[in-house]
C-alpha cells in the first residue's frame, strides 16, 4: 500500500465518508505568495530542485539542522547535489509536515509512491525531471490540474499589477492582494526608502496615495488585504507629526509608532469596509533573527521564528476603535503563536455582526502551525469558542506551484477531526448537517465570504 | 439510540464504572450567578425562550456569529422568533459546548431526545412550554429535581441578602458569596458612584465597612468570596492617599491602583482567614470590548474575551505577602487563559499547608474553558503538577436554572479522563482507591473543604 | 500482571518493537544534581526514606498538598513515620509522575510489584531496607547496575572538583558541569557574598577568573555548562561600571542587570565555543515564592513554580549577538513553561549551522514538565518545528540515585509517540529508518553531540 493512500490521515469510517464529500471540491486559495509573473509567463521548471527546493526556506531550515553546509542548500552546489541533500534528509523528517507535504506532492503530481531518500533520490530526480519537461507541467498546467478556482497573490501597493492584467483570460482567477506593510511599518529601516520611492511628501499625501492604490487594486478584482504585524497597534499619536519626524530622521517612541500605524490602518480599514474587502492580520512573527545570514541571503530565507508578546489588549482596542467608527471590515486574524489561540478564538465573538456569516474569522494554522497539531489546535479552539461551521478554511500561504496538496492535507485533517467527534458520540451521525459543515469549510464558506 | 445516552462522553469500560459511582451524588454548586430573588419567589418561566435564552450571552454570541440580526437575539422579535433562530443555529454548533449543554438540558429536564434544529423547533418549543407551565417546573422545582445540596450565589457587599434570608427554609441551602469588585476596582468608572452609594468618606471607613459586611454575610452562612481580576495586583502604595486622590478626581498610576487593590484585598483576606472562608480569584477576562454594543445592551451581553497578561510574578507576590502575614485563606485560582494552566498548577504548591487538604485549589475550567478540552486541560495540568485527588471539582458559574447538567457533563468528562488513564495502564484498576478519588472530586472534597 | 510490566506506557505493536531497540542502550545522563561526594565516598543509604525522600522536594510538595504537617515531611518525625506519610499519599498521586517514578524505582531496584500504600508500607519499607544494607546497593552499585556511561553533575565554578578527580577510576565517567549562576546573577542578594568569597575586585578580574575556572573544569573533562535564568538577558550596559556600582551598594536598573549578564555570559560563550562545550540555558523558573518556608528550610525545598514572562525577543537578541560574534556554542534551550514550546522550537532554526547535527537543541521536558504530557508536548513541538531525529534526548536533572528509571520512562514515552505516528500511517513502517531515529534519540545523538 502506498504511504499516500486513500485513507491517509483518516482514522475512522465517518472521517472517510466526510472526506469523500469534499475531496473533489474546487480550491479557493485566498492567500499565497506565488509570483504572478511566473504564472503569466507560464514558467517552466528546469528540474525537481527548481520546483521543490529553489524557493522553499521551510526545507532549507531543516536541512541546515542536519548540519549540511550552506553550499549544498542555497550555495554554489549543483541543483542535483542540493536535491540529493534534501533526499538524504527526508527520512529524518519524521513528525515534520515537510515529510507529508513532499510525499503528497510526489504522489499527486508525479505518481510517485516511493519515499524520497538517498536510495530513491536518483530515480525520483529523473522521473520528476522527465515530467517537468512536458508542456502540462508548466506553471499554468500545475494550477489547472489542481482544480484551483481562485488564486490571491500578495502584492505591494506600488505594484503595477501588469501580470494580473495579463492573466485575465486564464481559467483560474488570479487576483491581487493589497499588502501595504512597507508603508505602515514606520519604525523599520525600509520605511524611508519606500516613501521616497513612491514619492509622497506628507502623511496627507500618503493617505491619499493609499486610497488611490486600493481603488486601483479593487478595479482589478482585489478582494483582500493583508498586514503582517508582530502585534496589532493601537494609539492616538498624530500621524502627520510622526511622519514628519521620521522623515526628518527623528527616533520615534513606541507610542508614536503605534499611533501612526493605527491611523494609517484605520484609513485602510475604511476603504476595505467601503468595498466589502476582507482584512487579514498576520500576528506574531519574529523575523530576521540571524544577522549574519540576513546579510548573506536576505529576508525569507529560513531565519524567522515565533514571538510571544501580549497581544490581546491592543488588538481589542484597535478592532473596537474600527467598530465604533463603523469601519471594521470582514477580518481574518491569524496567530503564529498557539498560546494565542484562545485569545483570538474569543476576540472574534466581540465583533461578530450580520449580515456576514462569521464576519470575524480565525485564520487557519499558519506557517509554523501549518501542520496537523497546529491545524487541530486552531480548529478545536475555534469550535469550542466560536463556530467552526462558519470557518473559511485553508489557504496555502505558499511560494510553490505544487502546494495545492496542502488543501488536500487540510481537508483530510479537518474531516478526521470532525469524524472523530461523531464517532465518539459528540455530534450526531447526521450526514445532511455534516455535509453542510464540511463542504462549507472546504469550499462554500470561502466562496460566499469573499465574493470574488 | 438517543444522542444523550448512558455512555455519553464515556469511551471505555472503566470510565463507565467510575461514572456509575458518582452519577447520583448530590450537587454542591459553590459558585453561580443565579438570581436569589427568582429562587425566593419561585419564578415561573413563561416559555422555552425565557428558560434557555433570555439571559444566556454564551448563546447570543454564537447566534450573532451566524450573521443573525440583533433584533432576533436580544431585540424586539418575539420569544418564539428568537427561539427559532437558536434552533436553526444548533446544528451549526458542532464542537461547541452549547450543543451538548442544550441537548443535556432537553433530555434531563424535558425528556427530549431529538436534536434541536429548524425541523424540530416547533415540537420542542411546545413540549417545553407545556412542562414549564407546571408547578414543578418553577425555579425551586428545577433546583430540587437536580439534587442540589448547596447553591452559592454571587452578591455585592451592599446587598441586603433579603432573599437569602427568605430562603432559609428551602430544602437546598442558598448561601451568599461576597464579591466586592466594585469597592476594589478603584481604576474603573464604577468606583466613585459605588463609594458614594455606600457612603464612606475615607479608606479607613471603607475598610471598616468591608469588615462589617463580611461579618454580615458570614452571619447568613456565607463561606466564599469571589474576586474577578484581569491580573492579581501586588503593591505597596498607601491605600488611604490613593483613595483620597481618586475621590478628588485624580488620575491614578498603575502602581497606585495595584497598591490600593493589594491593601484592600489584604483586609478581605484577613477576614476570610479568620472565618475559614474560601477566597476565589477569577483571573484573565478582558471585558466589554465592543463599546457600541455595551452602550446598547450593557455588560455581560457576550462581548467579553480572554486577556493574555503575564500574571505569575504579581500573583506570587500577593499570595506570598498574605502567607507571610498569616492571612492566606483557602484559595481557589481560576485562569481564563489556558496558557496560564501551568502557572496556576505550580503556584498552588508554593503555599500548600495543612490542615486543609488542597488548601490552594486550581479552579475548574471556567467560562470559555468550560468545555471538554478546557476541563481536560485543567485536570491534566492539575494532575501532573499537583494532586487532582484533592480537587473540589465543578461549579456551574451560570445564570440558568437548568445548568446543573453541567455537573453531569463534568463528571462524565472527569470519569472518562481517569478511566482512560486506568485503561492505558497508567493507574491500577483498584476500584477502592478510584472510588475515593472520583467521588471526592464529584462531591466529598467540596463538602469537606467549604464546610457549609 | 505487574503494574510495571513489559508494555508499560507502550500502547501499540510498533511502539513495543521500537522500545525493544532502545531498552538496553547505555545511559548518558548529561545533566543531574547528584552529589559527587556521595558517589566518591560510595554512600550507603540508611533506609528507604533516605533513598526515596530525604532530598526529594517534588514529593514533599505533594505530601504537603494532602495537608500533612511539615513535621512529617521535613521535620522531626522519624524516618519511618515520614516514609509512612508518603506511602499513604501514593494512591492519591493519580496522574502525577511521582506515582510512575516510584513504582518504576521499586520494581527495577527492589523487584517490588506492589503499589506503595498504607497497606503495603511496612512490607516495602522492610524489603527496601534489607537490600539497601547490601554492598551493591551503595551509591556506586546503584549507578553501575543502571547502565550509566556518563554522569554530568552540576558544579559551582569555585568548586575544587576533588571528588571528580577521586572518581577518575570509576567505571562510569563522572564529569563536572560549569554553572556560574552566582557570578552572573548580579541583581540577587547572593552576588556580593559570592564575589567576596572568590576574591575578585573588578569586572576584569571576574572575567579573568571565569576564564580560568572554565579552563580548570575543561582539564577535568567538563563538556557542558548550565545557566538557570528567569529569562535570557540582552543588553549593552558597561559591565565594568555596573559591577563597581553594585559592589559599592548601588541599586541597579533592569538595563544594567541585563547588560552585565549579557556581557559575562558572552565571555562564557566565547570560552565554551573555543572548547567545543555545550551551553545549557534553563529558562522560566520562579523560585522561592514562600518566604516563610524559605527562612525555615532554605532553597530547593518545594516552593518554586513557573514564570510566564515574554522571552522571545531578548533570547533572539542574545543568541544573535553571540552568532554574529562567532561565539555561539552548541546550545540546549530548556523552557519550564510549555507556552514557550513553540517559541523555543522555532528559535532553534534561526541558528542551526553545520558541522554539528542539531547544533541548537530543544531540551527535554524539564522539572514540572518532566512527565508524559510535558515530554509529548516538547517532542511534538520539536518534531513539527524542527527535527526530532537530531534530539539529544533525556537527562534526569535529579538528586536521586535511583532516578535512572526516568530514562526508561522517557524511552517508553518516546517510542510510544513515534510508534503511534507509524501505526496511524504518518510515517512508513520502515524499521531501518526508525531504528536510526529511536536509538539516536535514546543514546547515539547525545554520544556524538557532547563528545565526552
Amino acid at each position: 500500500m502506498s504511504f499516500i493512500n486513500d485513507n491517509f490521515m483518516l482514522k475512522g469510517e465517518v472521517a472517510k465518508k466526510l472526506y469523500a464529500m469534499v475531496k473533489d471540491l474546487p480550491i479557493i486559495d485566498y492567500h499565497c505568495h506565488l509570483n504572478p509573473k511566473q504564472i503569466a509567463e507560464n514558467y517552466q521548471f528546469r528540474n525537481a530542485f527548481d520546483l521543490f527546493l529553489s524557493g522553499d526556506h521551510y526545507k532549507w531550515r531543516q536541512i541546515r539542522t542536519l548540519g549540511v553546509d550552506e553550499e549544498y542548500i542555497t550555495g554554489g552546489a549543483s541543483d542535483y547535489e542540493k536535491f540529493r541533500e534534501f533526499a538524504k534528509a527526508m527520512p529524518m523528517m519524521i513528525g515534520n509536515p515537510i515529510f507529508h507535504w513532499t510525499q503528497l506532492e510526489l504522489k499527486r503530481y508525479f505518481g510517485i509512491d516511493e519515499i524520497l531518500s538517498e536510495d530513491t533520490c536518483d530515480e525520483i530526480w529523473e522521473r520528476c525531471n522527465e515530467l517537468l519537461a512536458k508542456e502540462e507541467y508548466r506553471a499554468q498546467g500545475l494550477i489547472t490540474r489542481s482544480g484551483v478556482e481562485v488564486i490571491c497573490t500578495t502584492d505591494d501597493p506600488a505594484d503595477t499589477l501588469e501580470y494580473h492584467k495579463a492573466l485575465q483570460g486564464f481559467s483560474t482567477k488570479v487576483l491581487p492582494t493589497f499588502r501595504p506593510d512597507k508603508a505602515v511599518e514606520i519604525g523599520k529601516e525600509t520605511f524611508i526608502p519606500y516613501i521616497e520611492k513612491i514619492g509622497v511628501k506628507s502623511y496627507a499625501e500618503l493617505e491619499k496615495w493609499i486610497r488611490e492604490r486600493i481603488a486601483y487594486f479593487d478595479s482589478l478584482g482585489c478582494r483582500l488585504s493583508d498586514h503582517a504585524l508582530e502585534y496589532v497597534s493601537f494609539g492616538t499619536a498624530d500621524a502627520s507629526l510622526v511622519f514628519d519626524k521620521r522623515m526628518a530622521g527623528g527616533a520615534l517612541t513606541d507610542e508614536e509608532i503605534d499611533g501612526f500605524k493605527c491611523a494609517l490602518m484605520t484609513v485602510c480599514a475604511e476603504e476595505y469596509t467601503a468595498r466589502g474587502w476582507t482584512m487579514q492580520l498576520h500576528i506574531g512573527a519574529l523575523r530576521n533573527n540571524n544577522r549574519r545570514m540576513y546579510e548573506r541571503l536576505g529576508p525569507d530565507t529560513g531565519f524567522d521564528s515565533i514571538n510571544d508578546l501580549c497581544i490581546a489588549e491592543k488588538l481589542s482596542a484597535f478592532l473596537g476603535h474600527l467598530n465604533t467608527a463603523g469601519v471594521l471590515p470582514k477580518t481574518i486574524l491569524y496567530c503564529l503563536n498557539p498560546k494565542d489561540n484562545y485569545v483570538i478564538g474569543t476576540m472574534l465573538g466581540n465583533f461578530q455582526e450580520g449580515p456576514a456569516r462569521g464576519k470575524l474569522q480565525f485564520g487557519s494554522g499558519w506557517w509554523f502551525c501549518d501542520q496537523r497539531d497546529g491545524m487541530e489546535g486552531q480548529m478545536c479552539a475555534l469550535a469550542n469558542l466560536g463556530l467552526i461551521s462558519t470557518f473559511v478554511g485553508m489557504l496555502t500561504d505558499s511560494r510553490s506551484f505544487v502546494s495545492y496538496t496542502r488543501h488536500e492535507y487540510f481537508r483530510r485533517i479537518m474531516c478526521n477531526l470532525i469524524g472523530k467527534w461523531v464517532e465518539e458520540g459528540e455530534y450526531p451521525e447526521d450526514y445532511r448537517a455534516l455535509e453542510k459543515i464540511v463542504t462549507g469549510i472546504a469550499y462554500y464558506n470561502a466562496k460566499n465570504y469573499f465574493n470574488f
